[in-house]
């Protein structure tokens, strides 16, 4: 572990406060999801209608049971905590329990909660926010080994398809640790660097500290963050690019995109063969032998017959593994991947 | 003029303190060689060896000619301010002159010119911090021309090349601005916004505020910063591209130049036609027709034969304008960019 990574000590509490539905709690959904292990206790109020089915626990009773760090697991991020889930959130952090949030209004600005952890000797940590001293890239090449996933958009499902690549390899008992790069993400690694909320100057630094060097037959794999075909979050994607050094890359997809997210239809997304190409030339510049190991395609929309048509035609025509990463699974991208790492 | 650049308003009293010699004070030397017009005062101490020419000012006597910024003209930028230059900063934003620099310790963190500045009703302005409120961009396609300098690395002449072409299209009374994003580039301009000091999500936002809808027949000559070869700063450099919607770019480098400057040889400049056809690829992804105007390369190393030679070859290997912005100036590229443009 890096001290310069924000860093999450489990075991969990996942607070839900009043969230509305199922679709606001994915962030808690997706910790308990990929990250069980790390869960023990749940906290609402009374009139929440969400359940992740964890024991519920008062701020007491999670210390008791060896809970470190309570996660604010609601999502859509942005905004502030509601007046509401204060009362409990306090007492957590009064109790000597971490409090972890990424919401736009930071923890560490709410006097009340500040003063709890004080009090309780315990930290806020807001996700959002980088750690300091991340250093400028030097480009020098590392030991071990790297999969980075990219998209042709946001939210095209390059973390899940990340942590389902790692809990595949992590199945074969091959060593790798999942890099968080993204809010969410750090929540379920425990882990990470939200490399969008840092400096320009820093970014490939920040992704170099986060995947230093390691065993030779060690793989890091690398929660891609916005894409390089997007006019808003391209420099970013690059900046991870370069730093990740990426051994190889996976192209994520959603089949129903046409264009670009929020850009009033002036970007439509390019062929898929000419996306992964453009990103092999661009991730060469750091890593030479990078190579495409598989494209991870949401198909959500699709009827099975449907789908198995399309994921079929693809892999003909792109000549690499293709997948829904939940409706058929990562094997043939890890099988292409392990085959073909020199 | 935008809300979200950082501005100083001129005339300008060029600070200088004990600076040992021109090559520290080239900052300031700079401003007034692009911008003799903005500059009407220096100040320093009694021992210093440097002498820009300008009137010798005192305080008092400044307001009285009208001075309303003092801009500390000392490179390297890094550091912090010296004690012993602290006196006659602090009587300048006391007599409510505005204090402008671009020190690694902010202006605004030593207490004793806050103070100052508060007597003064005056403004400390740090030109590393970016302004507040950068958007997110969003691509959406803009009126006016644009021309952005890019590097085959960092200190390759962007800053330079895009003043000399702005000058050039002054000199030939079309409409021009020169966009800075870089602090010695925004202290020449009086505005602009550090592109490198901006968070990472909002690289092209700043780019597309920077260079906002504008006349048909008006260009910006925008200041690029970094390279899309270094593994250190690409992300900066994609994102001011994207961002800036160039119709034409000018390529900048050294001659004498064989690799990305500390990255310890793992990263040589290749071919120059490989870094132009890459450089158009992206920067086609938000101006589709986008060309290359020239190539602007510093070859103050060689003798002015080897210089013609090399230029020469160049020029008809590329089939681009090549030339030296001090030796030769830019005639050739802005030929060029306005007989191409559409």
């Amino acid at each position: 572990m890096q001290l310069t990574t924000i860093s999450l000590e489990a075991p969990y509490l996942i607070y839900l406060g009043d969230v509305a539905d199922e679709l606001h709690a994915k962030t808690g959904m997706g910790i308990v999801y990929w990250r069980p292990e790390r869960c023990v206790a749940q906290m609402r109020l009374p009139d929440c209608p969400v359940d992740l089915g964890l024991p519920e626990m008062s701020a007491s009773e999670a210390l008791a049971a060896g809970v470190k760090t309570a996660i604010v697991g609601v999502a859509p991020f942005g905004g502030t905590i509601p007046d509401q889930w204060l009362p409990q959130l306090t007492e957590l952090a009064a109790a000597g329990i971490d409090v972890a949030a990424g919401m736009h209004t930071k923890l560490t600005d709410i006097p009340q909660l500040v003063a709890a952890a004080d009090s309780g000797k315990s930290t806020l940590i807001d996700v959002r926010v980088p750690p300091g001293e991340i250093p400028v890239g030097h480009g020098a090449p590392r030991s071990g080994k790297r999969v980075l996933t990219i998209g042709t958009d946001c939210a095209v499902g390059k973390k899940y398809t990340a942590l389902a690549l790692h809990r595949e390899l992590e199945r074969r008992d091959i060593k790798a640790t999942f890099r968080a790069t993204g809010q969410t993400g750090i929540m379920i690694a425990g882990e990470g660097i939200p490399i969008d909320a840092v400096v320009a100057d820093f970014i490939s630094g920040a992704a170099e500290i986060l995947s230093p060097d390691n065993d030779d037959d060690h793989w890091d794999v690398i929660e891609g963050q916005g894409s390089l075909l997007s006019p808003s979050y391209s420099g970013v994607s690059l900046g991870l690019m370069h730093g990740s050094q990426p051994d190889a890359i996976v192209l994520c997809h959603d089949a129903d995109r046409r264009e670009i997210d929020e850009t009033g239809g002036n970007y439509p997304i390019p062929e898929l063969d000419d996306v992964i190409n453009e990103a092999l030339l661009l991730a060469r510049r750091t890593s030479p032998r990078c190579f495409c190991a598989g494209v991870s395609i949401n198909t959500s929309k699709m009827s099975p017959p449907e789908r198995d048509g399309y994921l079929s035609k693809l892999q003909r025509d792109l000549g690499l593994p293709c997948v829904d990463p939940i409706a058929t699974g990562m094997t043939p991208i890890a099988d292409f991947l392990l085959q073909n790492i020199q």
